[in-house]
């Protein structure tokens, strides 16, 4: 199967991560030199730029620039969230035609994974030859078919620093923290809150993920056990926790068009947690509750290099892959190869149903009991999260008593 | 007047910060080899450790324990908010002299000054042979004669690179997004918002601070005017903004011994804002709001090198200080000595009821207008971040349209 002669298109789709960036650069870097790839251009604001014909050249950047753009978190091309209907579709692929593209890229998740079956399969049924693939990028980590997903290793570095620096903070004024963390239906990012513990007894000292169902009273009682044995608590939950029944803990009156609830960007959950643990604990516990919120996924400066390395080679990938010919379409994955030390990764092709719409929950081996996080999911998360900073306590040598004070 | 011979205490006192521990290596440091030095103690939990007697030796750790806490974040010895009364400053004192204490270092802020402020008055007024020394920290630069305080700067790089990549975020998924940041009384951290600014554009557009009466009304008119210019709005908001006649936009219960409202810990004030913006300006709006909480102090990775040193240096200065003879108390204040890339400091002592008790507000030569920051603050705030990461948009060379899209 030769591959088609013409452009290249890449949009970036869903909520930016720190190294989305990588991926971009890294498609428009493995063109270079493909006489199959006459330009390579971008879409703004991914498919909602595709329909408004809103595309830019990304062959007349410098590599200099792009290689800083790679580096700068969020996406350059900028985002959106947007499912298309079957007359956008049409009009997207009627764009593909009049501009020639033969080539197209969808960096996202799993919405937008679905969108770029959706283009797909019209192409597919109209015989337009185009080679699609999609790119993964999520800071969830809950795309289904790849080992961990770019995009995930920098935000988990994020949480596993914030959570350990809030343990120290903690340490140092002792009450009861609690810090929601993201992932609408997966408690990838709300495990990695632990990657960063050294110490038997740091924080955090519970951990609540969407897998789990979330009881009200449990997590009280949960709270109280472990502040009356360490006289301090430091919790982590995650956006998605929800009852038994299913019920999110909070209503939110948002939805998009993929049918997501506005989760982030606001710290009711938090406030929330904060306000049941002091009416049922004590009005005097000095509680306090942080939202992590889109801190998380786009910090400049906070990224893990593995995760960089990564992000750009799913890129390369992509484009390698449209190029080769053994393939019209498919979806980036990563296959963990080594361990520990020997930490490793290939890459594989997925079909794009494979990713589409539906995600995967962190896996249940890594969840221990209702409230933790198994050991097993260090080995996983840590090689993702790149060099962690060294923290370290004072061996506390008491100083014998003279006055005998309590 | 020679000084006198005998044991060292260290305590640290108020909100940590990421180099709070760098000042406590510091006094450590300038005390070894000193005959007059017998033993460095520490004091957990800071003023309530030396109530409670809860002393630890200092000396017995190896140097490679101390290198690796002066980068750990938050405080080793742990810390405390408590302004101590007559009969608990009088306890203290025969602490001091059960233990021989004849050198007492306490890290904080204007509370805490205030403490070691009470602790001298009553030591000189009983004759207690004693130097006593107040080393400056606080992540809110709100501390007077000093030019800046130990703690700010990686605080502020914190606010500043966690403001760029949620402008970059923003410019990703355009909306209205409001960011809560830490400083009760002064608004030297929602300042430091603006410093990783790199295009024109760049958020955050509108600027918050405590020093300025707050206006829902014009707050909403603000926002809306950037808005229908840019299509999108980043804002920083300082946690302690309060209407012109000198309330706070929320209530809160929770007060401290040195009187001040809890503030940070809570979502509220970000989620009230947000609210009001959606009901005046359009409950469509995607409006998001964030509160830095916690982690802007004491984020595991994320310091400012020049912090950092000035940190250390601040520790030694207070122990050099006290060895020295010239002065039995006072409290350490960096002076500015070059702008620029000549950027450097000296460090003087000035007398602990200069510091005590009263804060200093950001100056008005920084502050632009009701909701803005002057360039000025610039060549103030920039030298104290260390580097900022490389941001870089693409260039947008614009590709013709063929079907006439819109």
């Amino acid at each position: 199967m030769a591959s088609p002669v013409g452009n290249a298109l890449i949009g970036q789709s869903g909520g930016p991560t720190c190294v989305i960036n990588q991926s971009l650069v890294g498609i428009v870097e493995a063109a270079r030199g493909r006489a199959e790839v006459r330009n390579v251009y971008g879409a703004v604001h991914g498919i909602k730029g595709v329909l408004e014909e809103r595309l830019i050249d990304l062959g007349r950047e410098s590599a200099e620039t792009l290689e800083a753009v790679a580096l700068t978190p969020a996406a350059a091309l900028r985002s959106v969230r947007k499912k298309p209907t079957r007359e956008e579709c049409e009009k997207a692929l009627a764009v593909f035609q009049a501009h020639d593209i033969r080539f197209f890229f969808y960096i996202g998740g799993n919405d937008s994974a679905e969108t770029a079956h959706l283009l797909n399969e019209l192409a597919v049924a109209k015989k337009y030859d185009l080679r699609l693939f999609h790119v993964p990028k999520t800071i969830d980590n809950d795309l289904r078919v790849t080992d961990h997903c770019p995009g995930y290793g920098s935000a988990a570095r994020f949480v596993a620093c914030a959570t350990a620096g809030d343990n120290l903070d903690n340490r140092s004024l002792p009450g009861i923290k609690v810090n929601i963390i993201m992932g609408r239906n997966a408690g990838w990012l709300t495990a990695a809150s632990v990657l960063a513990k050294k110490y038997e007894d740091d924080g955090p000292h519970l951990v609540y993920v969407p897998e789990r169902a979330f009881s009200l009273d449990a997590f009280v009682a949960d709270v109280d056990r472990v502040y009356k044995a360490l006289g301090r608590c430091v919790v982590s939950v995650s956006e998605g926790v929800h009852t038994a029944d299913g019920k999110p803990l909070l209503d939110s009156k948002e939805v998009d068009s993929h049918g997501n609830a506005q989760l982030s960007g606001s710290g009711a959950l938090g406030d929330h947690l904060a306000n049941v643990l002091k009416a049922r604990l004590g009005e005097k516990l000095r509680v306090r509750a942080d939202t992590y919120g889109y801190l998380q996924r786009c910090f400049a400066g906070v990224f893990s290099e593995v995760d960089a390395a990564e992000a750009r080679e799913v890129g390369r990938v992509a484009m390698r892959e449209a190029l080769g010919g053994e393939r019209a379409h498919g979806s980036i994955a990563i296959k963990r190869v080594g361990a520990g030390k020997d930490y490793a990764v290939r890459y594989e092709v997925t079909e794009l149903k494979n990713v589409a719409k539906e995600t995967r929950p962190l896996d249940d081996a890594y969840i221990a009991g209702s409230n933790g996080i198994a050991p097993s999911f260090f080995d996983y998360g840590l090689p993702l999260l790149g060099k962690l900073p060294t923290l370290r306590r004072l061996s506390d040598f008491a100083v014998a008593k003279k006055l005998g004070s309590s």
